[in-house]
């Protein structure tokens, strides 16, 4: 592991896979299970390059490392996150592997081009500006709310960026599935594979992951319901591979 | 129960609940469990008027009578089908809770005037106009597939013949929730409640149940999900119930 520093309010925590370790903060950032779960789910080239929007402190891209041989790219608005994410970066010496762009994601295009990236993946802000708990800090707002782009925005870009016949991921809430749905068709991003995640069985849904492809034809598979935690409320066996078993791959 | 005529090649299944009964027919139509999970699935005012679209044999009239006090129509575009279906109310002595339109779903808003529903339900037919097995007889082919009216056109009628703050129910495949969630918000009907029905543990979906309302707000509650069959092969305790328990009112 190589030397980074680390600032005040941070701490090193580990990611349970591959030996990676990832920078984080309660006051600034540090992720969840969402990000996890878009890391397992997506669809990613075995070479080529990834791009992930709303990177954070890039756990994304890290997990991603460690089951494709692609570059992959990651793109964060907040400075002291990117800072952050490329910390994290080095100090799992994946420099070689990974790059942190500091940015806004709606110009990237202007830089790279259009359709030069083989997967996309993103967890953006889940909540609309308007509603919600505004008592966030403006690092904790900016990463929950569209503060810096919508949820439009978001799929717009991703369709910009992303190959013919390239793929989209994006974890989000179920709450928004009709308003993801309908963008992303606008934005000819044809969803392809959803899956619900649920916190217990018998509960309603509070996660979800969505693939589309770009140009694809309309034909949905609606993957077996993810349970996390099961009724003696140990987690169930999925998310116990997830966290703590073996990642090579996807199934 | 009341004597009706039975033709050749019918016969009459008991629905399990109530003492219902209906006629149907292999080479006609029999229903399936799809319109029996909707028939349970559909939120139903308590009094006031529904509407089933592609009512069939009229299963769904028939099982949503023992959920509502409300006056139910039903309209089949086949004389055949619609003649069955007027025979099982007929048989069960529900005429006065249940009529039988024989017509074409698409012209029904010139003869009622839009907006005159409380609730639509509808078990649309499933396939594009082109694919699938055309070797079926034209029962079967009409009731399979989008030959007398496409996805859009049942959902564009059933927009103009619900109320605002109406509900539509329908019963469809998960492989085309894209088109279906795109078109229900085109035609203003929001969807609101989505359960995913999977045959066994572990598999993806086969049946999606969505309800939309009439005007309403992106706001997607996507409930447990229904796993048919359980690992040692036995219909889950939710499908015993539904099948034969007690069918009084909705969970």
């Amino acid at each position: 592991m190589n030397k980074v520093p680390i600032f005040e309010q941070e701490r090193i925590d580990d990611l349970l896979t591959h030996q990676l370790r990832i920078i984080q903060s309660d006051e600034v950032f540090s992720f969840s299970m969402d990000a996890v779960l878009l890391a397992r789910f997506a669809s990613v080239p075995k070479h080529g390059k990834i791009l992930d929007l709303c990177t954070g402190n890039g756990v994304v891209p890290l997990l991603l490392s460690t089951r494709t041989g692609a570059n992959i790219e990651g793109i964060e608005i907040q400075p002291r996150l990117a800072d952050m994410a490329r910390r994290s970066v080095e100090m799992n010496g994946l420099q070689d592997v990974i790059q942190i762009r500091e940015g806004d994601l709606r110009e990237l295009v202007k830089e790279t081009g259009h359709g030069v990236y083989d997967a996309v993946t993103v967890n953006p802000p889940y909540m609309p500006l308007t509603g919600g708990d505004l008592k966030l800090n403006s690092h904790q707002a900016i990463a929950r709310h569209e503060i810096h782009c919508s949820l439009e925005e978001v799929i717009a870009s991703a369709m910009r960026l992303v190959k013919n016949g390239g793929k989209v991921s994006m974890v989000h809430k179920p709450q928004r599935l009709g308003e993801i749905i309908t963008l992303l068709r606008q934005y000819r991003l044809e969803p392809k594979v959803i899956r619900f995640v649920h916190p217990r069985p018998g509960t309603e849904s509070n996660i979800v992951l969505i693939e589309a492809l770009r140009d694809g034809k309309p034909d949905v598979r609606i993957l077996p319901p993810l349970i996390v935690y099961k009724e003696n409320g140990e987690y169930c066996e999925e998310i116990m591979n997830i966290y703590y078993g073996s990642e090579e791959g996807k199934e």
